[in-house]
Formats: C-alpha cells, sequence, structure tokens
C-alpha cells in the first residue's frame, strides 16, 4: 500500500483498518532505510500514527502545518512524495533531515533548532487572516521544546488574540534526554492519572465498534482536564486530552472534534519514542540519532574518543578537585558528554530545558556568586544566547567558561545546525577569550588552565574524533609555530590543524597554531609574520568575522574559509571539498597559492 | 530625615510612621532632582515603598536583591549611598540609570535589557548554596518582563528545583506603553476582583492598629488566591497576594510573612507607575524617560521630527495603499514611533510583548505567508533575535523588513542600550541586505523602495533628530559620490553623515555616501577607491565587524570606527568626542591622518 503515496490526497478515503497496515508498512520502511542511511530512528517512530492523523484531518499545503524541529518528519516526508527519496536523508545532495521550505510545498516553516514553531505558525495565522484565507492551522511541538521560551512568548500573545489553532503536543516525555523542569513534572503526572487510564481502557482499542455511542463520551473526556488545572488554559488555550498518540481511530476523532473551535487549542498526545522497535523503545537516547546499523542486533555503544568525551571527562577531573566546578546544559547532557558528570556529580549539573538564554545569564550569575560554571552547548544553539553574551557575560566580566561544541563543520545535519559562525559572532562580545584546541592534549590543557583563568572564557571543539597531534605543548596561552624555516606560513587553529599537520610533514610550509584565537596580538603577530614571504589564514568559520578577515586588515595575508553564507548537509570530507577545504585542495592552495 | 540614610542599615530601626515619611522626602528628592536631570520618572515613583520593604524586610548586600532592568531603582540607589550622586545619573561620567555591579556591592546584578532577573537569580541561588550560604534571594520583576521567554524558562527550572526564592511581581499593568498577551490580561482581573478589594478595605489603612488580630487573616488572604488558579503554580511557584504596593505595612508584612518559605514564591504588589505626581499617573507614558522639566507644569508633547517620527509616518502612509503592509513591535510602540500606526491600523500592527526572538521568527513567517511585516526594533534588543536572524529569516529568505531603530551611539542609557554592534552581527546573516539612511529623504525613499524588495532587508537608523540632507536622491539602491576631485575620500554611512557633509563644505575630500552597507559591491568599490590617495572609512559601529573592517581586508584604507568594546553612558556629543569622532577631531583627521 506504502508504495501507492504519493501525496495526502492518497490517504483521505483509506479506511481505519488500512491506516493502520500503513503505518505498520511505514515503520519498518523507516527501520529499514535508516538502516542502510541512519538518522532520526526514535523520535521518527514515535510520530507515525500522529502524522498520518494530521495529513487525514488536515488539508496540506492549504492548511498550514508547522513542525518544531524537523527530526520527527520522515512520515510527513514520505507521505508528501519524498518516500523514494528517503534513502538519500541527511546525505550529500540528498534530502534534509529536517522540514525546508524550498523543499517541498508541504513545508511551510522549516526548523533545525526548537522552540519556534509557535511563533511561526501565530505568523501564518495572521498573514492567512489578513488574506481572507480561512485555512486551518496547526503546529507540532514536543514536551521537551515547550522549555523554552519562545513557546511560552508565542502561546501568551496566541491567548490574548484568540484566534483558531491547534497545538498539538507531542508528549514523549523526553527531549533528546529527559526532559526536566516544573511543566515537565506536571505532563508526567498525567500518564498515570487515574483519569486517564480510565479513559485508555474505555476507548482505547474498542473505540471503532461502538464509535456513535462512544463519540460524545469521548467529546466530555477530552475537556474532562485530567490536570485539573493547566499552563495552557493559564494563558488562553483550551486544553484537550491526553489522547493516545498511537490510537489511530482516538486521534483522528479528537482532532475532528477540536479542529473548529475558535480560539487556540492544545490537544495532549501521548507517544512513544521508538514506538514499535523493541530496542529503540528501550533505549530511545542511543536510537535518537544512528548511523547505518543491522535492525536484527542491538546497538552497541562504542567507547567514544571525541572532543565531547574528552571535554566531560576532563571536567569530572577538574571538579572532584574543585568544588567551584558546575556543569550547565540546555537539554544536551548526553550530546555534550556530560553524562559521566551527571553520573558522579549530579547535583553539580544544572539543565535548564532547552534555554540557552537562561543558560548563559545563570552561568554568569553562577561565576559573579563564586562559582566556575562551564556551559557546555553546541555552537549553533549558543546563536541563541548572543545577547546574554554581551549583555550579561561580558559586562559582568563574569569568569564562566563557554565550552562549545559542534565548532566548525558538522555534517549531515546541514544549514541549521553547521558551528560556522562562532569566531564571528564572539568576537563581538566585548573582551571575549576566544580559544580552541586541536587535539586532546590541548583541550585538556586549556580546560586546566581556565579554572585560574578570571575573565570570560570561550573554549570551541568540533564534531567527532579528538585526535592525539601535540608533540610539544609549549605555553598553552599562547600560539605555537612550527618551523622549519620555510617562506610560507599557514596560520590556522583547531579543526584544521590535523590536516595541516599532515600536510606539513610533506609541503614546504611553515605552521603556526592560532589556538589563541581572541584577543589578537597584533604586535607578536606582525613579528611572526615578516619573516614570511606569504602567509595563508585557513579555517572552517565562513570569511565575515573569520580570523583571517581580522587578520587581513592589518597584514597582506591570504585567506581560505568557508564562503558567507549557509552550507549545506553532507559528510564533513565531502562538505570540506565543496568548500576547497580538503587535503588535496589545501595541498594545492599552500603550494600555489 | 532622608540626609541621614547612607545605607540600608540606616532604615531598619525606623518606625512605619518614619517609613512614611521617609518615602514622601524621596519621592519629592526623585522630582527634584529628575526636574533637572531628566530619567525614568513612572516608574521609579511607583517603586518607592516597594524598595524600602525589601530593604527593610532583606539584608542586602548579604541578600542578594536582582532588580530586572534596572530603569526602576532610583530609589534602591538612594538607599544604598548614592543620594548624593543622583544629580549625575545618565551623564557622562556619572551614576548608570541602571544597576551596574562596577558601581555598588549592593547592585548583585545589572540589567538595561528586560528578563534576565529570574535566569540570573537562579544561578545566585546555585550558587550560594554550593557555597554554604543561607542568603535569601529576591528578584523583582515587572508585569511586562514576564511576557518575554527568559522569565517562563527560569521559572520552569526554578519550580523543579524548588529553593526558597521570592519572586516580587511588581505589577504596575505596563511596560513602557500598555501590556499585551494574555497574561496582561489575567493579571488585570486581579485589582478588580472582589475578592483584592474586601481586602483592600479590611486591611489597608488600619492594619497597624490591630496587626496582632489582622496579622493571621492576612495571612490566608495572602494565599486565598483571587486568582483561582494561576500560572506562577503551574510553574511550582507558591503565588502569594496580591498586595498594595503603596502600603509599607501591607508590604513588610506579606515579606516577613513569606520570605522563610521553602521553595520558590510570587508575591504579587500592585503600584501604580507616576504614584504621587498627579501629571505622571496621568500619563505615565510620557512621563516614563523624561528630560529636565518642570514640576509644576505638565510636559507638553512636541511634535517630534526624528528618525522614529519619519518611519513611523512613511510606514502610515504605505500601509494605506498597500494591504500587505503590517507592523510588529517588541512592546516598543511608542518609541519605535508606531503610535500613528497604531491608531490608525490597530488591526495591522501586532505587539508580541518583550519577545523578540517571536518577533523575527513571527515576521519570517508572516512574510512567507504573503504579508509584507516591518519589525521596528531597537538595535540592542534586536541582539536578542540573533539565531531567529539566520535561522528563521535568512535561511527561508523572508521578505520582511527590520527597522533598526536607536542604531549607534544612543547616549544617556550607556552600555547595555548602544546600538553599535548591529553592522558587525547582521553582517554574520546569511545573504541580509543593509541599508542606512542618512536622512528624511533616504529613509523614506529606502521604505518606498522595500516593498518591491524581495528578500530579508534590514535599514537601521540612529536616535534623534532626522535631518534633511539630501539634495540629489540618486537611485536610492546605489551607494552615492559626492565629488570635487579631491585626492582623499572619506566613506561613511547613516549617522555620521551629517557632520561629514557639514565638513565637506569646509575641507578637501570626496565623501562617498555608502547607504548601501550590504552586500558589498567590491569591484565598484574597487573602481571608486582607485581614484584617491587615500580612503577613510567613518562609522559609529565598533571596529570588529564593521563595514571599514570588512573593506581593509581588500583594500587600502584608514579606518575610523569607535573602540571594540563597551561605551559608556553620555550624551552623543560626549560620547563621539571621547572617541575621536566629533567633529574637529574629524576634521583633523581627514586633513592630517
Amino acid at each position: 500500500m506504502l508504495s501507492k503515496i504519493n501525496s495526502p490526497q492518497d490517504i483521505k478515503d483509506l479506511s481505519l483498518v488500512e491506516l493502520e497496515v500503513l503505518a505498520s508498512q511505514i515503520r519498518r520502511y523507516l527501520i529499514e532505510t535508516l538502516e542502510k542511511t541512519g538518522g532520526h530512528l526514535s523520535s521518527n517512530l514515535g510520530t507515525v500514527e500522529l502524522t498520518l492523523a494530521i495529513h487525514k484531518v488536515f488539508d496540506a499545503p492549504n492548511d498550514r502545518i508547522v513542525w518544531d524541529v524537523g527530526h520527527q518528519t520522515y512520515t510527513h516526508k514520505i507521505l508528501t512524495g519524498r518516500r523514494d527519496q528517503l534513502d538519500s536523508i541527511r546525505q550529500f545532495g540528498g534530502i534534509s533531515g529536517f522540514l525546508k521550505c524550498h523543499e517541498s510545498d508541504y513545508d511551510c516553516f522549516g526548523a533545525g533548532h526548537a522552540t519556534t514553531s509557535l511563533s511561526a505558525l501565530l505568523g501564518f495565522i495572521i498573514a492567512d487572516k489578513a488574506q481572507g484565507r480561512d485555512n486551518y492551522h496547526v503546529a507540532v511541538i514536543g514536551d521537551g521544546a515547550l522549555s523554552g521560551g519562545m513557546a511560552f512568548e508565542a502561546m501568551n500573545t496566541m491567548g490574548a488574540r484568540n484566534q483558531r489553532a491547534m497545538i498539538i503536543l507531542n508528549d514523549n516525555e523526553m527531549s533528546i534526554g529527559h526532559n526536566v523542569g516544573y511543566l515537565a513534572k506536571k505532563l508526567d503526572h498525567v500518564r498515570n492519572s487515574p483519569g486517564y487510564v480510565a479513559a485508555k481502557n474505555k476507548y482505547g482499542p474498542n473505540m471503532s465498534q461502538q464509535v456513535k455511542k462512544t463519540l460524545s463520551s469521548f467529546k466530555k473526556y477530552l475537556r474532562r482536564m485530567v490536570m485539573p488545572s493547566t499552563l495552557f488554559e493559564e494563558l488562553g488555550l483550551r486544553y484537550y486530552g491526553p489522547v493516545d498518540g498511537h490510537n489511530l481511530e482516538e486521534l483522528i476523532a479528537a482532532m475532528e472534534i477540536i479542529k473548529d473551535y475558535h480560539g487556540p487549542t492544545v490537544l495532549h498526545v501521548l507517544t512513544k519514542k521508538g514506538k514499535g522497535y523493541g530496542f529503540a523503545e528501550k533505549n530511545p537516547i542511543l536510537y535518537h540519532g544512528v548511523g547505518p546499523f543491522d535492525a536484527s542486533k542491538e546497538i552497541v555503544e562504542g567507547k567514544k574518543e571525541d572532543f565531547s568525551a574528552v571535554f566531560g571527562n576532563k571536567l569530572v577531573e577538574m571538579a572532584k578537585k574543585d568544588s567551584r566546578v558546575f556543569a550547565i546544559t540546555a537539554a544536551m547532557t548526553q550530546g555534550t558528554g556530560l553524562e559521566k558528570f551527571s553520573r558522579t556529580f549530579p547535583n553539580r549539573l544544572i539543565d535548564v530545558g532547552i534555554a540557552e538564554e537562561t543558560a548563559v545569564t545563570m552561568a554568569a550569575s553562577m561565576a559573579l556568586g563564586g562559582l566556575k560554571p562551564y556551559l557546555a552547548i553546541y555552537s549553533t544553539f549558543l546563536q541563541r544566547g548572543f545577547d546574554q553574551l554581551i549583555h550579561d557575560m561580558a559586562l559582568h566580566q563574569a569568569p564562566m567558561v563557554l565550552c562549545i561544541d559542534r565548532s566548525g563543520i558538522v555534517g549531515a545535519d546541514g544549514e541549521t545546525h553547521q558551528g560556522i559562525y562562532d569566531t564571528s559572532f564572539l568576537s563581538i562580545v566585548p573582551g571575549i577569550n576566544l580559544w580552541a584546541p586541536m587535539d586532546k592534549v590541548e583541550l585538556e590543557a586549556m580546560l586546566e588552565e581556565s579554572l585560574s583563568f578570571d575573565k570570560p572564557l570561550a573554549i570551541k571543539y568540533p564534531r567527532g574524533n579528538c585526535p592525539l597531534l601535540t608533540k610539544e605543548l609549549g605555553n598553552i596561552r599562547e600560539n605555537l609555530l612550527y618551523s622549519k624555516g620555510a617562506r610560507t606560513l599557514v596560520v590556522s587553529y583547531g579543526t584544521m590543524m590535523e590536516e595541516l599537520l599532515g600536510l606539513y610533514e610533506e609541503e614546504e610550509f611553515d605552521l603556526y597554531n592560532h589556538r589563541i584565537i581572541l584577543p589578537l596580538d597584533l604586535k607578536k603577530l606582525g613579528e611572526v609574520f615578516s619573516a614570511y614571504e606569504r602567509v595563508i589564514v585557513i579555517e572552517d568559520n565562513i570569511y565575515t568575522g573569520s580570523l583571517a578577515e581580522k587578520l587581513a586588515g592589518h597584514f597582506d595575508i591570504v585567506p581560505l574559509t568557508l564562503d558567507d553564507g549557509f552550507l549545506e548537509q553532507g559528510s564533513r570530507e565531502e562538505l570540506r571539498k565543496s568548500q576547497g577545504l580538503d587535503r588535496e585542495a589545501l595541498r594545492r592552495f599552500i603550494k600555489e597559492g
């Protein structure tokens, strides 16, 4: 049946039984495809029925369906004409792992960062109403994303405007990891509330046999408000639910009942990450994002030696000897390598949820209060805290440490996740210190050094394997020259150094490890550069705001950076190649200029 | 009595009657001082009793008092040893109009942007508890600031952590203008609820006469929850109130009753902006921020011809002929010149509250949905939407228009309000178009042009008088050369042009109005620059990320910009002088280099 589905129109006439068959075919197709390609498995297995119900009840693209983040939309992609391209997902040149306006008319708004969906929906409601359209507006947002302030901002305005909209709360009890915050606690209670359990037994599997009889009592149940009062009602949104997110009949009935309500509604849907695939249900975090795997066997988590792990291990060691050391994460304990820290010092890891702004400001006051906070955060998500970096960290000269993970090219997540703007936006922040280690030795040394560093500090490092390159560390507070007395000097830092150190063995150039990116020591640089005929600055940051651009204003250098703009998805190797930053391109550039 | 108060210790032993006398003395002192200096009048008159009560009940600086934004803290400054400096407030070299860590130990966290206080308080709680301190933690946040997402983020974490803290909700029904959003509506209901009115009559003025009898019933009242269920309780914060924010006895009693509760609490305090000064009570918006004035007469609002007004008037004209035109503000209808628009097209102005992130994302989807949204926003507050500019506006190539007010040096508001980073952070945003008009003719022409411009566009203009300088407009999509065949070329844009055009009449140089800041047309610039011996680039943006820095990487130019870092408070003239950008310094620089 799946092979005949080329647009949402093709499911409109399917019976409930046929839809259920289709759901199981999609689930199988997802597992089979992701076995080969890798991708976001757990979350997509959790939204199969929900997506089918949405496309059954609403008429996309005329009705606007906005998905918060897009990594749970593989079923949406399958239903909207991209089934046969699914095996190219997250690959160079393939379809995106998130939604993308330019990929399909059915993707009315793309998102790789959480918590934007309600604000986006609000804009569409205003635009459509102003132009006399009478379409429906639906957002699908996870319970994790609700911890971000933007969701609250949008609900506050939605409630006041009181225009028709449906917010589907896809409650799977998780972000990538387990959710935190008081709201998450409240939502947890709902699952086990007597009201919901009774309703589940009453409706659940048997609903279809007595649809007419049960529908009116189901309507009543939806408003019986298992939560006696809810956050959503406080914000002027009408709450309905919860309903079983894997029961198509319940989902469809609930959406049909609610969709014409004149104001904004919240439909609380309970789903299970990894649903229908035992290993993923058991360990949804492990199966959140997978590489190619064998579905018949459980994935064995390898011991990683990536930068995140090196950071996390070192921080545990530091915390043992220094009680001021605290870790902060914005819902990314696993991704940033803080799992061991969270087990070793559960009270010294503060997870604020998907709330990067609060994370930065809170870190600043923790530092002012006498602690040594390490905020571990992906480069792309730190963009959310840009104002707070200036207004709270820098202005107070708070001696906090930003540990910026996923700096540089990140790969398969594409445009919304590349960490290629951080040198640029951080260098605007008054008085910031920005360091970039190239390997394990440097990262550990910088972290160690940070303990006694009394100013705002950012240490940035890339995704992936953390090599061992250092032969002689030198003074970690200074840059380091590798010299063979050549006439060409290559200046770089961090990620690019591994490739360049390899080339250094083979080609005739000196290499300057500019690991202390900021502040610039122009006098020192002038002395170093004066010995060379040619100075090339190489980095995986966009040109605007790069170290290369800064140096170009003072010295006669040749820049080799990423192009300004967005950088698509692909492997790091593919993307480097596309930007002329792969090994052979570097070799040619250095040799020939 | 006021003259004897040099620290909060000096009010500890005052009787209630003495405190009331002190309150009226402070109020008079505020009015008398601000008559001469100008400053934030309405909000400070509203917080006299609240501040006295806080310093009576809590022991700053050991107890942490975090004020959200700091413009209502003049009484706090008076009580903490800065009484005699109040007449220097907001002046060059004087005390800040906001709180500042480096100004006083009693200012544990500074803020010029709203909504940071709860996140900051959270950090202090964690830091103090970790170090075994048993101090109290108090934040004072306005109802307006609650519309910002950070407040929600912090409350969600505070509720879950359940540590002792008091959030004082200073509810005056306003931001600078009237509040929007559903939460504001709910708070409004409280003031007129029968429960509160009855309580006001019961306790109110007579409480002291029967303290013992009333105190226990007052305790009960505080938890009777005029709002039957509240947002705060939903987030795990215990709600108390409301209490009369101008009744010292009630305030002190309430704080004493609540302060030892083991978890986070919200004390809802009702205050009146402008309290005790008739003109300001009547028109708190007009008296929000005042220049020097005569207290015996009502301020007459002059007809302004500043950039904001020109923008606002032009937008009304455009909206009349083009139904796609919508305006968006983040709680700054007045400041951004949108008052006339709000009266003419009330349904086409969307005020999202102090929610800049939502404003940017919503503008993007409005544009994608077919409207032409104009987001009017101060430069410094747009920093809050940095991620959304990249992730939502740029990635979707949404044809929205950012109308960036208060770009460049803003003056008396100081470090937290300077718009001196915008060329820097905007130029990181992929594909952005950035224009800067120098006068009314250019601003109107750019706005007119924006109607048919189909890509993300930012138009930035400064605070203050909008001059008429243009003699010949030329093609508004191109830069413009003023030539007398000199050998020196000065390149600039926007704010600096008025001064430079004046000098152009007197000195020997050509002048290039680089009003299309981005994208750069390097080929064209190369042709223009090649005719000169010397090219100077002048702008009121920090050097890092400036147009000057960008050009320095490609051409042999001499930059003259603001220094990197923060820029203090003072008049625009004083600050320009301090940075070597005043008329005579410019003249010397251009002549001598």
